[in-house]
């Protein structure tokens, strides 16, 4: 189902990896020391001026591509310095096993057809897989200088030295409900092109180009339903943490496991969830 | 066909005024700080933490709406004081006429679906229309401090001190192109919709969730076409002067005046607006 199940499967440990709070905490602040690294490798390729794009003539200079491999380097780099025996999963680099369980799951630039486009609905994703599920996650938007980053103990925003709390809204009625998703053409099999369109038509209201920037309008309580597909475990994993702590439910379309990747569904409250999956399986009838 | 095409009737005038390059750069700089106003009365709504959204009950604030007002309003009184022979015509406001030819179009927050779900494609649209045509234009988006800026003597972008001038791209052939919409619901006629959909399977690439903000990247060389349907005068006569100046071409389907707003195409190219114009005009053949 998913780009990247088989490859996500070898993530899974028995027993999983146990990590204290104390340690959460410090994982979550080297989580965000990669994201520092990510964005400084990004930025200067986002609306690199034309004088760069052009100077070793039109093709020899892709700044989406400079942008993913400088963002995954820098981070792979950081992450062998600092626990060598953690394994990594990047978009770019593929799977390295770790000596343990811990296993950091990272999409060094995610949107990457907003990024090319110059819009604003991009970032970089960090989790941190413990052998049974992803237990921190930031999301990272390093030309606005918003940061979105949860774990078990919490959920938050931050920009430029402010903090929020994040919370998911309590919309209980698919009528009432904000749903996102990245494109319509997106839902490539026409079983799950219908099943999006089904729930479309019981929204409030339905909009489009979000990619991992919607998961985190969910978290901070703007958008009720977020639904997908097609996605890779690096596309997913680092939303989950951040989603879970503020409030909400992210699952497979089967309600199983969403961090596999495949078809999605995150929503802000357990009511709206159970809705949604109703009717993306079928069911006529949402609460 | 567009929702205020009778109202921008009464914007014409006969003869035009006739404005120096002077005076547009004082009526530009002017512009700017009408922007700088707009966006004072917008920021404290955008993501209104929950305790300001339920303090007088959960719909007695609605954030959006005093976003619109506060900016408009705002905006109307600025104007009302430096030009009070300038007329206005605002979304929220109505018109009112000035006693010369020159009017302020102003839409005090584009892009509201975008605002009120948390994303950051919305901004401030302002123009000045000279009785013919609009003769300056600033988007502003003051959560990201992005301004873009055009009148006949150039287009910029700004941001915190940064400046850089904007010049669209030459895409000649429209299997390369980049387009964007806000919505595929946007095309409420099935005859729209259906020329929509032969554009968007002719190019390279479709994204949607743009509102003005893909205008501006289009203006910056990241965009090839936007297509829209059912636009308000104030939609789009902001982004009319800046994607000008920066090599652009904006008008109607039709190929008319696109200051009317109704049903809307800009290019970054002229080779790109006729290859478009071709097919949803119903020509089968693009270049």
């Amino acid at each position: 189902m998913a780009k990247g199940a088989v490859n996500a499967g070898t993530l899974d440990r028995d027993p999983p990896a146990s990590v204290g709070d104390a340690e959460l905490r410090d994982l979550t602040d080297f989580a965000c020391r990669l994201a520092d690294a990510a964005g400084a490798e990004i930025l200067p390729h986002f609306r690199a001026p034309l004088a760069v794009r052009n100077k070793a003539g039109l093709d020899a200079y892709d700044p989406v591509t400079a942008a993913d491999l400088g963002s995954e380097s820098a981070m792979r780099a950081l992450i062998r310095s600092a626990y060598p025996d953690h394994g990594i999963y990047g978009e770019e680099g593929g799977h390295v096993q770790g000596a343990g369980a811990l296993t950091w799951v990272i999409d060094p630039l995610d949107g990457t057809r907003a990024f090319i486009t110059g819009a604003l609905h991009w970032g970089v994703l960090i989790a941190l897989y413990d052998g049974a599920r992803p237990i921190l996650g930031v999301m990272d938007q390093p030309y606005t200088r918003e940061r979105f980053v949860g774990n078990r103990l919490g959920a938050r925003w931050m920009r430029e030295g402010q903090q929020r709390r994040l919370a998911t809204r309590a919309c209980n009625d698919l009528g009432e409900a904000v749903l996102y998703t990245t494109a319509p053409e997106m839902f490539s099999d026409e079983g799950e092109s219908q099943a999006f369109g089904r729930l479309a038509s019981r929204v409030r209201l339905t909009r489009y180009g979000g990619d991992c920037y919607s998961y985190c309008m969910l978290a901070s309580g703007y958008v009720d339903l977020v639904v997908e597909s097609d996605l890779s475990p690096y596309d997913i994993q680092a939303l989950i943490p951040i989603i879970e702590a503020a409030g909400g439910i992210v699952t497979a379309w089967t309600g199983g496991a969403a961090h596999y990747g495949g078809a999605v569904v995150a929503a802000g409250s357990a009511a709206i969830h159970a809705a949604a999956v109703r009717v993306l399986q079928g069911g006529s009838e949402g609460r």
